[in-house]
């Protein structure tokens, strides 16, 4: 039987600010120069989940996506949409919100929580000219 | 020698539904909601192709795209593109057109016809935020 | 005070046929082509709604996108979405789904409903390279 | 002579909060939603500056787009880049942020600053969903 | 009757210079900078041409998108694509080939071809960040 | 400890025509067609550069996407935009320029220099619809 990858494309508008609250404000300003402005930043996130299996017989489904969508909104973009990924966001108290540490971050949210398939990719766009991918290595 | 993968993107523009012709129409609908409406509905499809393999070392190519293009538009394009994919194409007679089961079907009309290069990966966009994806495993 | 044109893009998958039942087949597939499959294709259709007005001093808005979003889900995008455009919608009966006569069709579903600004132009995109626009003259 | 509409795109990520201080939190929640979070949220806003006039015999050009951007940079992008949009800018002081707002505010910082042709519209894209134009009339 | 406005975006790679020969290389250099490289640049240009009309009522067609393709690729794309367009195009002969003076120059090839409809306006994309649009007046 | 890949994305301009010197002209123009344009064509590349590693603790990076694309800026693109990438770049002397070898010749430029992390792919698009992909392998 084929393993297809089928991937779903979510979004969420964020405000974030990287700071090592164990670090003092010079090493932090040198280190994350403007994106450690005090009062924030923000950003139109895209995050690419992807998931991998057999299509089942019955559906030509890895995943229902709508299914998966759903799950997504409930576990992650639900909690990050409009919200200060610093302060809002219980599941990422204490991270650093830099994007390898969100796309980790939501990994784990979203990792035992597959109906059918297994968790194959994320991939988090802070813009269309950074991004990050976690594959669970 | 390096081994580079080259991509080709096309498109075609196709009518489908999601009906499975062994279950009654309760479950069709249930499971497939809107997808499964009887008159049909449709997406602009975008099939991105990639091939493996060494560069050529006298023309700089793993594979000419433009010969690329003639064998994607041959082999697939031109059966799907404007057409029923549950009506109006030979090679996917008895298929339920998901993305997953087209890419699959698209994968085994396009796997012997490469002249030079190995096929490596298809990946399907139904729309900007749904797509699978085939790497023939 | 300044008068701000506000945008709101919605996206709808819909099958359709171009084919005007007033003359013969023969005319009909040497003026369509393609596009007049009897079994159908489909498309992704893009929908941009523009709003002109003043800003509101209360609000900075022009209208809430968000309730311009509603009106054009309620008045539109839930008739045509994973719908047959010449069967299915009740507001289309009779018209040749081209993107010129949809998006006038479009227009006259929503004119009189703006609870603020005033309709200004649609934008709707059958593919991305063809598009159709309207603005009321 | 011929009249040509030339445009320059730039971006900048900025954090922002809908918030009318003149009105009660319960107003402003059930106005602006999670628009309104006190603890901010954030986009990778687009601004499209476009300039019309005729094109100078000598160089081709209605403006140099270098130098239209260099203006808009030192105008507009290096103060709301990476920025709060209610609390780090001066020219935004006292302005609800809305993207009518802002591109009126974006407009009035840039009118008398061409040194060719004159300022035709500008657009601001809040998310590739909303977006906001200033025709300055 | 309605006017609609119906656009078909088309795709042509130049290489192209800018410099005026009526000037000196110092000139040219210092207002040009890196475009005036004597050994050529390049770019994607993306057109698109826009036409105004009613719809035809037996057709829904303000002008036939594939009949304005096939027009725009025999007066424009043929002579430009993979072309030098200081050395290779007859019509732009003399012609500065700034993003002004080329959407200027393709619209006297295009203005009196029109079977239907008549041109409203083209836009011509030299970068995603740069464009230049001509309404013909 | 997780593995993540970050991506930068960066752009550049440039001319350039596919043709093999130890071949005849024939050869050339019939391997070629269009490509092999004497006076040159060009293209808006993209070229997408994923370092691979470990996210910091104390910075959450795997490297500064900033420090990478000056990276980037200082070891490729300051030599290949707005050039002719058969004759004005030093490190391509000698290579025909397909995207499939200037991605290797790219990988080559950069291999060396990360300060953290290690280059896993670079992926260059020569147009929307083309692209090749190397990972060093």
């Amino acid at each position: 039987m084929p393993t297809v990858y089928v991937t779903r494309r979510v979004h969420f508008n964020a405000a974030h600010r990287l700071h090592n609250a164990r670090r003092d404000d010079d090493w932090n300003r040198s280190t994350f120069g403007p994106c450690n402005n005090p009062n924030w930043h923000g950003h139109n996130y895209v995050l690419e989940v992807t998931v991998a299996g057999e299509p089942d017989p019955e559906t030509g489904y890895v995943i229902d996506l709508g299914t998966l969508r759903s799950i997504v909104e409930e576990r992650i973009v639900r909690h990050v949409d409009h919200a200060n990924l610093n302060l809002d966001v219980d599941f990422l108290a204490g991270i650093l919100p830099s994007s390898e540490n969100l796309v980790v971050a939501f990994w784990n949210r979203l990792e035992g929580c597959l109906p059918a398939g297994h968790l194959h990719s994320l991939k988090l766009y802070e813009t269309e000219r950074n991004f990050a991918e976690y594959r669970g290595e």
